[in-house]
This record gives C-alpha cells, structure tokens and sequence, in this order.
C-alpha cells in the first residue's frame, strides 16, 4: 500500500496539548458544579439502534444524523444529541428512582455543513431531571448551568427564559393555530432576534394559514419577547394559565436563588427540536452575543411516550462546550491546564542514571510531575535546553559531584537562579517554589 | 410512528450513576498519574478517513473495524484506537515538538463477537513518547502506567516485558524466519500463556516453513519467557544484539525507579496488532489473571512511514479502562465518586420557599452538593424520606417558626440526630460533620 495522506475529515477536530488541557478543565468545572447541585453521572453508547433516535428531531434534524449500517446490518446511527439517550434509558430501565438527576457530557455528530464555528463533531455537557413537573426542576437545572458558567470565571451573561405552551397560547390569540403549521411557525419565530421582525414577517406570511395579517398579529402581541406585560396580556388564556404560572414560579425560585440578574424572560425563544412541550431558553453572553446561544434546553414532558412509556415529565440544560471554549477564548478567559512536566531530570553520564531515575520516582510520588531527558549526556547545556523547550519551571541537574554530595542542583528557569538542595529536601524545595507563584 | 422499544446493541453499555461515578475516579486518578510524569492531552476524532485506519491492525483487525459511507459518500470508520490516530496527528502536524508525550483517553470500537467481559465500545486510557528511540522513554510509558495502577490502590500486579526484535532473532536462530510465516508464528506464541506449549506447537507445526522440529527448537530457546537465560542464550545474535541491549535498559530504569517488583521479563509476548517493532508489554493482575492484560503497549518505530513520514520512533502504553474497572469491582476495590447530594433542604410550605431556595444557594456556593425538594409541602416525613431516598446525608429542614428564628433544623440522617443551626453557621456545620466522616 503506498502513503496515505494524513488528514481530517472536514468538520472534525484534533486538540492538541493547550488547547485540550484548557477543554478538560472546563468539563472538570462544569462536573463540579453539575455534582454541587446534586446530579450524578450517567454514561451512554454513541451508536444507537437508528429506530431509537428518529422522529425526535424534526426533519432538518434527521437528515443531519449519522446513519449506517453496522457489520451485522442493523440500522443504527451516532447520537445526535445526548436527551435522546436519557429517554431511552430511562424507558428502558423502568425502576430507576425518580427524580432521577444526571449529568452527561460526550460527544455528538451531526452531518451539518462545515462553518465557521460548526462541526460535524463536538461536545455537549448537559444535566436534567427526569420524574419532575415542578418548575423548582426546571429552575434547578437553569441555576445548576448558572454556576457553571460562573465557574468558568463569566460573569456578563444572561439566560432568556420562554415557553412553548404560551407561545403556542399567542399563536392561537392570533388565529394561528394549526398544528401542521405551527412548528414551522415556531421556527421562525426562532429566529426573530437573528433575522429581525421584518424579515420574520415575510417567512410568516408565506406559511399556510397564517397570512400577513395573522403574521403581524402575532408579532405584535409578542412585542420584544421579554416584556413581562406580554406574560399578563396572555395569562387569561385558557391554554396560557397554566404556563404562564409555570414560567413565573421558574423565574421567580431562580430571583430567589440570587441567580436573578443572570436570567430573563424571553417569550420569542422556540427551540428547533420538536421534542420540547414548556419552558426553553437560551443563554447569551453579552460581550459577545454573535456566536448565539451557549446554554440551552427546556421541558419535554412527552419524550418518554415515543418508546410506549407513559409520559414522565422531564427538563434539562445543555452546555455547548465547544462554543463556549472558543468564546471564553475570544474574550481572553480561556481555562488552561497542565501541558507538562514542572522538573526535568537532567543526567550528566550514565553513572548517575540510576540515582537520577530515583529522584524522578520521589519527587512523582511527592506530586511533582516530572520526568528525565531521555537520555544521559555530558552536555548540561543541552539537557537544560531541553528543560527549557518542555516547558519545566525547573532543571535538576545531576553530576557525579552532586551525586556524592547528596545534593542536586536546582536552576529555576524562569528567574535563572540556581541552588543546591539535598536530595531528602528536593520535593519540599520544590513545592515551595511553586507555590510562591 | 408506533412505539420504539428502547433498548441497547449488543456489546454496547450504559452506566448508570453509581458505576459511572466509579468509572470517573478511574479516569481521574489515571490522569494524575499520566500528567505526574508529564504527559499532555490530546484529543482526534471519533471518525477517520478510512484509509488513515487501514492496513495497521492486521487482517483481523481491519475485519473489526466500524466502517461506512458518510452523507457526503466518503469512506470513513470510527476508531480502532488511539494509537494510529495519535501516527496520524503526528504526520500531519509535522512541527510539533518531540519528543512529543501525550495522553489520550476515549471511547474505540471494534465490532468483536460480544461475550462476557468483551464490547463493541469500550475506553482506552494511553499514554505515548513519539520521538525518541531512547529505553528511558520505554520505562517513562511503563513507569506512568504502574503509577496509574497503584494510584488506584493495586499493588499485585506485573508489568511483563518482552521484544518483538528478540523474539524474531529466536525465530531465525530457530529456522523459522520467513516474514509471511513470522506474523502467524507471533499470533501462536502470543497464545503461549493462554493455551499452553503443547497447543501453540501444534498450531506453529501447521505453519508453511515451520514444521514440528522447527516448533519445537523454537519453543525449547524461548523457554518459559521469563528466563533470563534465554537472553543471554541470544544476546550474540547479530539480530538480537540491539534488542536485548535495549531491553535490559528498560528493565535496568525501571528497578533504579523502585519499580522493580511490578516488572518481569516475558520474551513470550508478541502482542496481536502489526505495527509492534520493539519491546512489546502486558500486565497481570497476580489476583485475578483469568482477566487477560488489564495495560499493554510497546515501542512501534515504523508506523509513521506508513503516512509518508520518516520513520520517527515511538513507544506507549494503554490501559483497558472497562477491563481494569471490571477487575477492580471484582477485587472489591471499585473505585467510587458521588451520586447525589450531601444535604436536600425541605421547604414546609409555600412561605419559606424563597428563604430556602436562598440557602441552597449559599450551601452550594460553599462547596456542599445541595439540592431541595421538588415542591415545598406540609407534611415534612414525607420530604425526610425524600432527601433519604436521595442518599443525601442531610435534611435541613425549614419551617416558618425556624425561619422566623433565622435558623433551620438539621437532621443527620446517618445517625438520626437533630440539632438547630443559625443560617449563618448552616454551611460551617454541614461540613464540620462531614469532615468527621
């Protein structure tokens, strides 16, 4: 077989060592907050039985599903999203307590086309709950996504709150009722604060049954989506009542969880999956609101029903970790993490090799990350060069003089300085270095 | 659409909380131990062009492999492991620093025939040196992985080390060095262990060029495997001369590491896959070793070439993740995390929703998983059950005369004790006794 080109499938992504050490420290904040607020782990295959997975996502999404058949010629495709697996795993293992709270990260696929900031392949981190219709759920995991992102260091962002029964409510207030129509409606209503009013008239207009003035109708009893006097104007509405007390008990638990200047009402926001039946929302960082939406998801309380299960309401936030990397990036608060050892070993000659090594061993188990030059040498110049390009703090530098002494010589290699340090007093010198900063 | 029944492929696994949690501390204490001796992370695809896959696992690999026609008509396959795609990352990012240590973790498929202990989707946790020939890197790999195992409490357990270039010096010394013939001689030793002497001479008598006389010098020099006999016996083989000097450093680093219990050579091993060129090792846990290596690996200097790159030397070691967790639960040594909440605060009513809600807030701001019930109600044993069925350690429960008082009663629900805590103190007093244990 000749060469074959090295090379990525378009959309698809490598991360290499600061970039990928970044990313895991973001997913390890995003578990601490998810486990503080009481959610535990849940794990699912990426390849799913294709059955399981259709008829959730609407048309556009399925057409974007990774499909295949496998190597016995079963129908199965990548997952798609990770709330689709938590139905099916929940329709599938009847006894599991509820609520049941879990938190789930991995990696999902979707045949999209390659853009600027969107993949084929990328990361969520979501947390829901399963077994509950209060609104303290649906408050819960908007509050467990807050200290996420705060946790993340970010502090300008605001979560927009909406939901679909009043949406829904609005539609009909304005003769636009009918089901077939009605997701497309929402669609475009979607896209309200990308495309602007007008632009959203003119999609409206165009769908059956609902005409231009239905359109403007409609557009107007939603004003700008988050005026509370849009939540009063609806709530006689017999269709509306229930949903508009949902979402004002949501809003008002998260005031009082302190968490009321990072949310607001948003009665545009309609989610493209079909699958959700309340509250949804969206989040937007306002130094930044262009990459759209990094927090999302909301209430679907009849997901369950689509395996033969009796409708067990469910709510749930979603992380889109890949956007939220590359902004947190763009506004210069990108996490990082360790690319490297903080000490290289250096060897002068194959005669402190093994005392060498064993210092290596020591100063690991002291909870240095360490390492040697992978091979001994007479040049020290080179070795601490090579120190150097790892990205060590430190260079330990043995020779046979050292050696019999007992003693390494430690150069610090950002300040240049370098000291002699017994070898029972080499971990703690270490770790005092480092923990001066 | 009718009802899907929501079930799982074979092979394929869920995780539910508590196995899932252990499942993480796994990966975390590998990851300390993988960037203790400096390793950096590094994350590739799910899916490769399938020509990057092709041609590395040997015929029987490659029959393993998750392969299909993408939307856009493109041969691709998800990964067999992350070895060949760290190859891929390094020869297509030709200016990356080396020697390059990274580590990986992810999920790889192969769609084996299921059987007990054996998945189609299952985790490998790797760490690899791409660019150095040297035998330091070869114990650095080793080294990384006995600290990851002991990191997870095991202390019985045996890294055994072998050579493919020894071995094949043993199959020329023995007459049987024809190259086709030598992958299948390699596939029957490899089984030394597993079926025993008689077994493997049988199947090496049936290779084309070895016949029984030849099987049977063959298996004579190469003894038990752990002999060191039969490494002095092939030391002067001008084949085997490099090898066994590489070897013996390896082994020599890990002793003068204080690794020298965990390590034992094996000239037996030949490990399955094709692209092995050097020391080649498996680990034995000494307590369980029905479960087959639980972290294998060796030095591959040639498989870059196959990308049209000079040969850039590399050496690794992977850990089986879902093996080792299975080895662990058996041992009763699984490691554990956590699956709920610490404390759930019980809301008496409607009236002191928004002064708990305030405090879960705060109890979780101060690092304690807290959660509250999902609907405040009267009757307080019922949510004392609930915050029970939640795991959870604590109720705080809330009434309207403790909130008049600025304080909240605090049930251990490990010991049955009650006591009234101040709000201010709330957060102090959980973790007091949680400290205690």
């Amino acid at each position: 077989m000749g060469a074959v080109e090295p090379r990525l499938l378009k959309g698809f992504r490598d991360f290499l060592p600061a970039e990928q050490a970044g990313r895991q420290s973001m997913l390890d904040a995003i578990t601490r907050a998810f486990e503080t607020c009481g959610f535990a782990p849940l794990s699912t295959p990426a390849i799913e039985y294709a059955d399981v997975l259709l008829g959730k996502y609407g048309d556009e999404g399925e057409k974007l599903l990774y499909r295949f058949k496998d190597n016995g010629d079963r129908d199965v495709a990548l997952r798609y999203d990770l709330t689709v697996p938590l139905a099916r795993v929940m329709a599938q293992y009847r006894d599991l307590p509820r609520p049941f709270k879990r938190y789930q990260t991995g990696t999902v696929w979707r045949a999209e086309k390659p853009a600027h900031g969107r993949f084929r392949e990328f990361m969520q981190y979501d947390a829901d709950i399963v077994g509950s219709a209060s609104p303290l759920s649906d408050a819960d995991c908007i509050a467990a996504g807050i200290l996420a992102l705060e946790g993340l260091g970010l502090e300008r962002f605001l979560v927009r709150i909406g939901h679909r029964g009043v949406l829904n409510a609005l539609l009909s207030e304005a003769g636009v009722g009918e089901a077939g129509a009605q997701a497309e409606v929402l669609r475009a209503i979607d896209k309200l604060e990308k495309i602007g009013r007008d632009a959203v008239e003119d999609v409206l207009a165009t769908i059956d049954g609902v005409g231009r003035e239905r359109a403007g109708t409609l557009l107007d009893l939603l004003g700008d989506g988050t005026n509370p006097a849009a939540l009063d104007r609806v709530a006689g509405h017999p269709e509306a009542a229930a949903g508009v007390a949902h979402l004002r008990r949501v809003l008002g638990v998260l005031a009082a969880m302190g968490h009321g200047e990072r949310i607001g009402l948003d009665l545009r926001i309609a989610r493209g999956l079909d699958y959700y039946t309340g509250t949804v929302y969206e989040t937007t960082l306002l130094d930044l609101p262009s990459v759209g939406s990094v927090m999302s998801g909301g209430r679907y309380d009849t997901l369950l029903e689509t395996y033969g299960v009796p409708a067990i309401p469910c709510v749930g936030i979603s992380i889109g970790v890949d956007r939220l990397f590359a902004a947190l990036a763009e506004l210069g608060q990108a996490p990082t993490g360790a690319t490297g050892p903080e000490a290289v070993v250096c060897l002068m000659g194959d005669s402190v090799l093994a005392i060498g090594m064993r210092l290596v061993s020591d100063l690991r188990r002291a909870g240095l990350r360490t390492e040697s030059v992978p091979e001994p040498a007479a040049r020290l110049k080179k070795q601490i060069e090579y120190a150097a390009r790892r990205g060590a703090r430190f260079a330990v530098l043995l020779g046979e003089s050292e050696v019999a002494e007992g003693r390494a010589a430690v150069k610090d290699l950002r300040t240049g300085e370098q000291v002699s340090v017994a070898f029972a007093d080499l971990a703690s010198h270490l770790q005092g270095v480092v923990a001066k900063g």
